[in-house]
């Protein structure tokens, strides 16, 4: 994968890079919208293209069972099928079955599952997530990983981090040995687990390192950890992984968590939180979030967030998306949607021109100053 | 109101006219989109512009409720509420008072009524829907009618014909002793009842016309008549009608439906008839409609429809839109929207155009032909 260091800022470790897929660059830092079943819940490719959104997000699980690989493989991939002409990054579907508690069941072999949508059984190994990634025609594709909560005992932690590693180990090889579908290069990264052992994170990257990939997300955070340990295993992956290649912090987060990565160096986001936030009526500003439904916003003719560009705040009242959401009318929902994730991709667009300017630290204090920290602290 | 007349078919009643309001010009034969609470369902304001829609509707009896006049009022009127810089017709709530079967009583002085939203008492005469319509500030406003459904017998026609006669008369005092609220000169229509019975309709007429109005509505149809007497009934109301002004088909209809009454002279209509047909899943197609959950839809890789130009045709396969209404992805309903918005107004345009050209008849009949009567008989 073709990668470039466009700045590295001289008082943290943060970095602006740039990546290259058959679908086009991606500047970093970078959020990617989640996709989950080959639509960014609300909106179209066009909303995402007038978002500027470079890259977003693909959940395997879900796309295997519905629609469902037949028709994913007869459209052409899931760019032709959705529409999206940009790059997709897609997660290996281990994190789902990890969210499926009573339906699943973990062997060397792979994790046997049940449908949510019909209890049906299935069987994902990690050759089989990668022949299934190859269908679904992703830019990026992610290994099967075992996912636990934090904290996980050091016991639970070792043996999902070595059942992890002999995983990654059979997804590079089925990777290296199948080709891609529709003549178009695509990209296998890494998932370091390790829980909060950092013994185990440090195993992991040397492990993955040895296998070589074309990117390395860190997994198993932000599934219950503090703050504080989040960014401890944040900021020692980051220092151990080759800094040539793309490092990834998968589900992350709030604004804050973001731009606390992206000072540890972390170069890509994914989270549900801009998407789904909005569909409940909670909108992003610079000076923290406001909830829509709100008595308060009954009468107020301002924007979601003022000077915003988005469409959304281009074009209509607080007073009247409140209406929307009010009466459900669904023209509230994409609204909402489309201001949030104008938002995230503002913040990390952002962050970018701060680091390429060489002034990320006051950029992220003065952001952080404006964003009021009560709200944001409840917020996943 | 100024009004000119383009092109009169020489075979038919068919024409071509236009008419102009503060907020542009429209074309007629055109159809309005319904925008019941202060949105065309699933669409914003850009996605009507990019669908070549003219002017839409709103409910007089809806926005009196939620959002509320007060917010209305404050915001400037409800374009400057919902971003939309295009002509509004407003209905005059009488045809949604009439639906609530048990929760309205009528008298002369007006219609006191329930909330279906909560419940609360409320007093709409003929003079305060004009007044609302001031607040609303819509470019045509309708008068206060009583409906009926079809058939209902001459006593009970004649009843609710001398009624909405009285308040007609009532509404144009009301018109003429206000004035707009926002700059900009509003319109008022008439509405002809009298049920399926042509006497009352032609004394319908010469009153509304002795009143003076700035066009008039054909209303009372659509309500549970045959489509023999509908075609009849507007044949007759239009020849009786000034032809210097725009009539209007209120609630009407399929797309044949509305060639039918283009063809008696038509120039414009409203129907939920797209909007809901796609909310549900149905989209309409030159050879009928397609109803898209059906399963033979499932590996379908044609657009909706072959050759249209609509955003979502130009995109998207039947499969994709399918998978998207399979796992209640609301982007499915407002590409169905946006396709069957556009299928109107082609309709409409087209008709027109056919009508310059002086071939509507040969357009009716090739159009009438492809789209499947089968289909269509059911639908409303």
């Amino acid at each position: 994968m073709k990668f470039t260091i466009d700045a590295l800022d001289a008082e943290t470790s943060a970095r602006a890079t740039t990546f290259h897929t058959a679908h086009g660059s991606v500047e970093t830092p970078v959020f990617m919208p989640v996709g989950t079943l080959g639509a960014v819940k609300t909106l179209s490719p066009d909303d995402l293209h007038k978002n500027q959104v470079q890259i977003i997000l693909g959940n395997t699980y879900h796309l295997y069972l519905k629609p469902g690989l037949d028709i994913i493989k007869k459209s052409g991939g899931l760019h032709s099928f959705m529409g999206w002409s940009g790059p997709i990054l897609t997660d290996s579907g281990g994190f789902q079955v990890y969210s499926l508690n009573d339906l699943k069941k973990i062997t060397t072999e792979g994790v046997e599952f049940r449908s949510h949508w019909d209890g049906s059984t299935h069987f994902f190994s990690p050759e089989k997530v990668v022949e299934i990634q190859r269908i679904i025609g992703s830019d990026i594709m992610m290994v099967l990983d075992e996912c636990i909560s934090n904290p996980s005992d050091l016991e639970t932690a070792t043996a999902a981090h070595r059942l992890t590693l002999e995983w990654a180990f059979r997804s590079r090889q089925g990777f290296l040995e199948s080709s891609a579908l529709y003549h178009f290069d695509q990209f296998q990264f890494g998932i370091i687990q390790g829980g909060i052992y950092p013994d185990l994170r440090l195993e992991s990257i040397q492990r993955l390192v040895d296998i070589g990939f074309d990117g390395y997300a860190i997994g198993g955070l932000a599934v219950g950890e503090s703050q504080e340990t989040r960014n401890s295993i944040t900021q020692q992956c980051v220092k151990n992984l080759p800094q040539n290649q793309p490092i990834y912090l998968m589900g992350v987060g709030t604004p804050l968590d973001i731009l606390e990565a992206i000072e540890r160096g972390v170069d890509m986001f994914d989270c549900v939180m801009p998407t789904r936030n909005a569909r409940n009526g909670t909108v992003f500003t610079q000076q923290g979030k406001v909830v829509i439904r709100n008595a308060q916003y009954k009468e107020d003719l301002n924007p979601l967030e003022y000077g915003c560009s988005c469409y959304t705040c281009q074009n209509f009242t607080r007073a009247y998306i409140r209406h929307l959401f009010n009466v459900n009318e669904v023209l509230g929902l994409r609204l909402a949607t489309i201001h949030n994730v104008h938002f995230y991709m503002s913040l990390t667009y952002q962050a970018r021109q701060a680091i390429l300017a060489g002034c990320f630290q006051d950029f992220r204090q003065k952001f952080s100053q404006a964003y009021i920290l009560d709200q944001d602290k409840n917020e996943k």
